[in-house]
């Protein structure tokens, strides 16, 4: 069992009224790897520049992740974010982008990452996507994320991108600009007309809600009285999900699909409660499981005994 | 078992997307009792004028709502709404207000009304809110709802009128608002130092999160393709939530609660069907009861065979 992960590995400075941290490590790939790495053989690939050390690669390697597959641009620099939230931490606001490495790049997989089982697209430019795709095209399951920009400028490569893969995993207002469509089940249909078996819609603090051809699953956010630092919480949903469902190993069915609806809140759970990457770095497979049966028990009607 | 609300009584004019009606029957008294009476021997209490006859009343007399504590007043006119919705029917915009004999809204309760076992107080001005949780002071479970006006024009009014009730039924935004707290989890801990055993956080088409002192439970919105106006909804799932609540007749734990949630998600998700009290008022409980087992069923991480 083994996953693949192409997107983008980052250095994010953040501001939130609980703190701040300069160039930490981030990126949706990153993000993703680390949370998958519970589950899953990680196989990441994305681009750095010279700026990109072990002490970031550690972090990635003592989960496990393979990281071969990242790219070492000579001369170049790292992709940076920077953005703060205010009161409310669901809205990013970005003070500065770099794309630096990233925007030049040209995903070149190794043949392990181009044999796993599972693939994830995080947001990347849609052809880029579907180039990816095209050289992974043993996986058993692939799923992307996109966002607003590719919507906009790129519409038709993402539609195309999103006809190649079985599941498609973006925030819900982006499901509604994509299909034009304001109603969420509505527009979700129509993004399986593309293609997908499945769209996950992330809501942020109200959690996510899965549509299959079978049916609809929904969760709330795990209920947190200390979030400190959302960046990066759809890629680590992201990545206890597909990592969940790499795990499986078999069909995966709506029950399979439900129980990654279920790792992937405890993931993005994880990840918020501290910046960037501290907490899913330092996380074991036990308090998942613990956070996973709670989070079981928070959405059953019938009460569990004081 | 017996019920009784206090709120508005209501001509609402609505404009939605997907169509619109010129003064129908509305207000916060009307949509719960309609809701509440599928449970539930209800008492409806709230003022109207010379211009509400008794085809509005049949309405609710058609659904067994005791309408003998609706208050005419003589020579005055009806609580008037109008407001519209645009794609995004999760915001009200209000276009016109009219008090009318709202405005001098005193409530006179029935004997009947007064010794209800359980109270819901719709969102009336606080002091109000807290004269008729006098009156009614054998109900064995009250709530309120409130809103943003009162929040920021009769806060400590407010506060005194929710450490008087067991339970409050407010918008999550309004929470973050009346605790100055960000964080809802915390936010509806702050509520509870009121008095509340129970804090219900509307979320709108995100559904609603419940907090009690030992525990959380939330619902997704139930999904639906054809929204055509959403107001009302608020109410209706409190309707159905205390209804719920009353026809069980015992104590009123967590796992009651859940199974009122999922009444009160599935009154609201019938009230936005279609306009006003134009669903709710032609609905049975069979059709209550199976989306009730429908929405259970989309909650479970069990998904049911296909």
């Amino acid at each position: 069992m083994s996953l693949t992960v192409v997107g983008s590995i980052a250095f994010d400075s953040v501001r939130t009224p609980f703190g701040e941290r300069e160039r930490m490590l981030g990126g949706s790939a990153v993000h993703f790897s680390l949370a998958a790495s519970f589950f899953s053989e990680v196989h990441v690939v994305g681009p750095v520049g010279d700026d990109f050390g072990d002490e970031q690669l550690d972090v990635m390697r003592k989960r496990g992740v393979d990281t071969s597959d990242i790219e070492r641009v000579e001369g170049g620099e790292t992709f940076f974010w920077q953005g703060h939230y205010d009161y409310d931490l669901n809205t990013a606001h970005t003070d500065d982008t770099q794309l630096n490495v990233f925007g030049d790049f040209e995903p070149k997989l190794s043949d392990s990452s181009r044999s796993s089982d599972l693939l994830f697209l995080a947001n990347i430019q849609p052809d880029l996507q579907r180039k990816v795709r095209a050289q992974c095209d043993g996986a058993r399951f692939a799923a992307l994320d996109s966002m607003n920009l590719w919507i906009d400028t790129a519409r038709d490569s993402l539609l195309a991108a999103i006809g190649e893969v079985d599941c498609t995993i973006i925030n819900d207002a982006e499901i509604r600009a994509l299909t034009e469509e304001s109603n969420l089940a509505r527009a979700a249909a129509k993004v399986m007309e593309h293609g997908p078996k499945a769209v996950v819609a992330k809501q942020g603090e109200y959690g996510a809600a899965l549509f299959t051809q079978s049916g609809f699953f929904a969760l709330p956010g795990y209920p947190l009285e200390d979030v400190r630092d959302p960046t990066g919480a759809g890629d680590s949903f992201a990545g206890g999900f597909l990592g969940y469902l790499d795990s499986e190993g078999g069909e995966i069915d709506d029950g399979v699909l439900r129980r990654a609806m279920g790792y992937g809140t405890v993931l993005a759970s994880f990840n918020v409660e501290e910046f960037g990457t501290e907490r899913v770095a330092r996380l074991d497979r036990e308090e998942i499981d613990e956070r996973f049966e709670l989070l079981r028990s928070m959405t059953q009607f019938e009460a569990m005994p004081a």
